[in-house]
């Protein structure tokens, strides 16, 4: 068995504590997973799992057993645990360049959406809704953050996520087929009074300035969701799955 | 002007502090809100402000001084506001019986559905997509709970809210003329494949355990979302946007 750590000083745990900030993720190229029903995922998935730490006491799955493990003391555990109900296990994923690669299905392109949390949740909408890929903009809330990879319940691990100036990348997305749908509650055409075309890279924006005038103006249809109470907006996130599910289901039939 | 109430021991300044929970706010009958958007909405729809609280320094709108102000100073208001950016102005709004009465468009129905955000995001949802109510059920956070109204962002001010046990409710909505739909994972058919009637009242369920049997049961018909990506599940407020929308937009246009 194992040697058990049980200092909260020990040089590893505060290097694992210090994953919970952007700059060291950036810094390491590595990010934090915590539970096992995510590790599951991280494994299948083929993500670059570098080490798995667990508490004392922990059952250890086989799979778990040909990548580093460290038992460390319930202390320890809560003192890196990034969740409020620390499931006992977590592990240190590695990252790479997230450069895009030509796609086939829809894309959702998200345009310094800010909020982990709607970040998360709309890139387990687009899984959900069976798109290709999610192209993170600049501005956006980072994909490793605790919050965000808890909001996608997984979906990291399900659909390429990729990083790019949106911008530049437009240009190459026509090129490919795309058909580029940005919202704008301006001047816009109701999405559901516009033909949905086979290949669509929808756009959604920033929490309270919405998408930048230069996308807005690149893209090749702006489409915006009636109001027809008196709400003032919708939540982005909520937006998005309108649109990414009215988008999936306009062709063809599922079984 | 009005004396400035300096001590967060003062008994009122403790009572406004006591609202930010439930048992609290049901034996006043009374809960808080904060930030001037907020109460010019609740001014605007006739809610039962009790009283106004302002910190020292604060400018008042006319329509704001029939009601009863205080005025407290920085540290007071930061004592008892429930958010963590304190805007300086807050009100007390008194509320009554939230009992189902008869209604024309569609209903919003919700079962159990704990998390405050999403149950505020689901009543803004409701009201952007026009329906005429949101009836909330047994189990279902608290509606003046802060997070239930921040996330609702003033859209609890625009259409009726009731409480009811919905299983006694089906029958009455029934006699209007709804149709239920109840969402449910297993027997159930494609929300999209299913003609939408003129009334329907649509039941979203508890995050974990989804729409309880009995509703389900009672239930004119179940629909589901399909999942065409490799999530397990969407969020019960982003499934409820998607068919809030798809509901809202089934019959004519928008103009």
């Amino acid at each position: 068995m194992n040697e058990i750590l049980t200092s909260s000083q020990n040089d590893r745990v505060k290097a694992w504590r210090k994953l919970s900030q952007k700059k060291h993720r950036d810094a390491e190229k590595a990010y934090w997973i915590e539970g096992a029903h995510l590790l599951e995922e991280a494994l299948q998935s083929g993500a670059d799992i570098k080490e798995i730490i667990v508490v004392e006491g922990s059952d250890l799955q086989l799979a778990w057993t040909k990548f580093p493990v460290t038992v460390v003391s319930d202390s320890v555990f809560k003192s890196i645990s990034q969740t409020p109900s620390p499931q006992g296990i977590a592990a240190v994923v590695g990252f790479g360049e997230l450069n895009y690669a030509p796609q086939q299905g829809h894309l959702l392109l998200l345009d310094a959406v800010q909020d982990p949390g709607n970040l998360g949740t709309m890139i387990r909408t687009a899984d959900a809704a069976g798109f290709s890929a999610v192209v993170l903009g600049k501005g956006c809330a980072d994909l490793y953050n605790d919050k965000t990879i808890r909001a996608t319940q997984g979906s990291l691990y399900h659909l390429p996520i990729y990083k790019a100036d949106l911008a530049a990348l437009l240009p190459e997305l026509k090129a490919e087929g795309y058909y580029t749908w940005v919202t704008d509650l301006t001047e816009s055409t109701y999405f559901h009074e516009c033909e949905v075309p086979q290949k669509v890279a929808l756009i959604m924006g920033n929490e309270g300035q919405g998408v930048s005038e230069a996308l807005i103006n690149a893209a090749d249809q702006a489409v915006k969701i009636p109001i027809l109470g008196q709400a003032e907006s919708l939540n982005v996130g909520i937006a998005a799955a309108v649109l990414v599910y009215h988008i999936a289901l306009a062709h063809g039939s599922i079984k």
